[in-house]
C-alpha cells in the first residue's frame, strides 16, 4: 500500500503524518510553530516535523510516494509563492520552492481549510460522498469545498475563500480589513464579539458570571452554556449567531449544493445545540429549498488530523481521475 | 463543420439559431412566448421555432448535430423534471421527455443565464478567456460560471444561483421570498426602486421630471441620465447601485476568481459610467485585492445572441474534453 506525508501548518504547531491510502494515521509528529525565526528557519521545522514523522512510522522518505501541506494562505501559481500568512508574518515567500529543497519526492502545498475538507472526505465524516463544503469555526471561518472527491478551488486555484464572501452588506470589519465578511459574523471569534456586547448590555446575563465578570474571558462555549441554563441573553446571542451561520451557509449552498455540509471547530462541540436549530434555518433561509432541498449540516469527525489526511492525500485526489 | 441548434427561450420570445461550431449565426427565427396555454403546446412551439430556424438555414434536422435549450429554470438531474419557471407558469415539468420527442436528435437543456456566459466566452467579450463569470442585470439577476470553457453549475448541476447569494443580512424580500439577495440590490428591478425611494424623498429630483411626475415610469436608464445632467439624488441613487452590485460581485470573485467578469442586460448599455466605479469598487470590496487583484468588469457583447449561440455549443462544451 502507497504511504504518504500529510503535514498541518498551523499558527500554534507544525503536525505531520504518515498516512495511509485509505486515510489511515500510521504515526504523527507535532512540534511548536516558532514564527517569530526567519522563514527559512520555519521551513526547516516542518521538514524536520516531517522527516520526525517518517522516522517514527519506520519508513524512509524516498519509500513516500509524495508530501503534501496545508497552509493558512494560498500558493499564487503564476509567481508560485505563497501569498500571505499573517500568523506566520509570512508574505510572498517562495515555500514550495523553498520546502521542496528538503524532500526527494513529490510536494503539493494547499490551502489548510480545504486540506481538511479533503480529509473529511476521503476519510472521516463525508467519506459516503463525494461533495462536500466544510467549515471550520476558530479564530476565523475557514471553508473548504470538494466536489468530485477533489478541491476545488476556482479558476486560479486561489478561490473558495467562503469566509470572505459578503453576508452584511457594509457590516462590522472583518480581520481582513473589509466589512461584513461571513467571517466578522459566523467565526468564533464573532460569537465572542456578540456574547460580550450581549452582556454589557445585559449585565444581569449569567453569561457574566461564567466568565467571572471579566469579558476578556468570554469564550464561545459560554453563551451556549448560560442559555443551557435558561439565561434569555445568552439565548438570544445564540440564536442570532446560528441565524448569521445559516445565511451564510445558504450563500454557498446556492452556489455549489454540495451533499453534505460539515461543521468543524470548538463550536462544533455544541452538537444538536448547534446543528438542530441551524438545519433548520438552513433549510428556511435558502433560495430553492422548498422545491429542491438543501444538504444536511453534519459534525465533522477527524479533528485535528482532518488536515493531516487531507493534505497527505492531496497526490491521490489529484493524481487519480476523479471529475 | 459540425451545425447546431440553439434555443434561448425566455418570459417574452422563443429564439431558435443554427449556429456554426464557431458560434456564428447562420439564421434565426424569433416566436412570442405564449405562456398561458398548457405545457405541452408552449413545447411544441419552441420545437416548431426550431425547425422554422433550421429551414431558413436551409438544413435538415437531421443534418444538425444536437440542439441545445436554455431556460429560465433548472433541470433537476434526479427527476428530469424541469423545477420551476415563474413567467412560463411551469413547475415541475418533463421537459427534457417532452421537448426530446420532437427532435432525432440530442438535446441538451441548461440555465439561460449560463447558456448566455457560455456563448460570450466561446464566441463574444469572453473569447479570450477560459473562466469568465457573467452577470445579466435585468428584471433579475442572473449569473452565469464559466470554468475552463464549460459551464459550472454546481454539485448536482442545480448550482451556481448567483443572484440568490446573501448580500445584506435579513434585507428586502427578493421576488423568490427569501431576504437579502444580491437580485434585490442589484437587479435592474432593484435600481428602479431605489430610484423610485429618492424620488420620494427628493420630489426636486431631475428623476422626478425624466419619468413624467409618474412613479410608475421610472426605469433603469433615468438615474444614471439624471446623474449625468447633475442631479445630486441620481447621483447618490447610482453609486449605491454601483456599491451593491461591486459587493455582491466581490463574493462571486473570492469564490470563483474568474479571469474576467462580463455585464449584460440593459444596464450594461450605460457603458463606462457604470464600469469606471464598478472595476474601481470592485478592487475597493474585495478580499486579497491588493495581493492578487481583482478580474476586469467589461460588458458583454452578443445581447441576446449569447443565450442561443451558448444553448447552441453546449454538445461541444460538454463532449469537447476540457477541465
Amino acid at each position: 500500500m502507497k504511504l504518504f506525508l500529510g503535514i498541518d501548518l498551523g499558527g500554534t504547531n507544525i503536525a505531520a503524518g504518515v498516512v495511509d491510502e485509505r486515510g489511515h494515521i500510521l504515526k504523527k509528529h507535532s512540534v511548536k510553530t516558532n514564527a517569530a525565526q526567519p522563514f527559512e528557519g520555519l521551513v526547516s521545522d516542518i521538514a524536520r516535523a516531517a522527516y520526525r514523522a517518517a522516522e517514527l512510522a519506520g519508513v524512509k522518505m524516498e519509500e513516500i510516494s509524495s508530501v503534501g501541506l496545508g497552509t493558512p494562505s494560498l500558493i499564487n501559481p503564476e509567481t508560485n509563492l505563497l501569498v500571505n500568512a499573517n500568523n506566520l508574518g509570512w508574505r510572498n515567500v517562495p515555500l514550495p520552492e523553498e520546502l521542496g529543497r528538503h524532500f526527494p519526492i513529490p510536494l503539493y502545498i494547499r490551502n489548510d481549510a480545504d486540506c481538511a475538507a479533503l480529509g473529511e472526505v476521503l476519510a472521516g465524516a463525508a467519506r459516503e460522498y463525494e461533495n462536500a463544503l466544510m467549515i471550520t469555526l476558530g479564530t476565523g471561518l475557514g471553508g473548504g469545498v470538494v466536489m468530485n472527491r477533489r478541491i476545488f478551488n476556482g479558476c486560479d486555484h486561489m478561490g473558495a475563500e467562503l469566509g470572505h464572501t459578503k453576508l452584511v452588506y457594509n457590516g462590522v470589519q472583518c480581520t481582513c480589513g473589509q466589512y461584513g465578511c461571513v467571517e466578522a459574523y459566523a467565526s468564533a471569534t464573532a460569537l465572542i464579539r456578540q456574547a460580550r456586547a450581549a452582556v454589557s448590555a445585559h449585565p444581569e446575563s449569567r453569561m457574566a458570571d461564567l466568565c467571572g465578570g471579566d469579558l476578556a474571558q468570554m469564550d464561545a462555549r459560554i453563551p451556549f452554556e448560560a442559555a443551557r441554563q435558561g439565561d434569555r441573553a445568552a439565548g438570544m446571542v445564540v440564536d442570532q449567531y446560528i441565524s448569521y451561520l445559516a445565511a451564510g451557509l445558504s450563500s454557498f449552498v446556492v452556489v455549489f449544493r454540495p451533499q453534505v455540509i460539515l461543521i468543524g471547530g470548538g463550536i462544533s462541540n455544541e452538537g444538536e445545540r448547534l446543528l438542530d436549530p441551524l438545519n433548520e434555518k438552513l433549510f428556511q433561509y435558502t433560495f430553492g429549498a422548498q422545491e429542491i432541498g438543501v444538504p444536511p449540516v453534519v459534525r465533522a469527525q477527524l479533528g485535528n488530523d482532518a488536515g493531516i489526511i487531507g493534505a497527505a492525500l492531496l497526490e491521490l485526489s489529484e493524481q487519480g481521475g476523479g471529475s
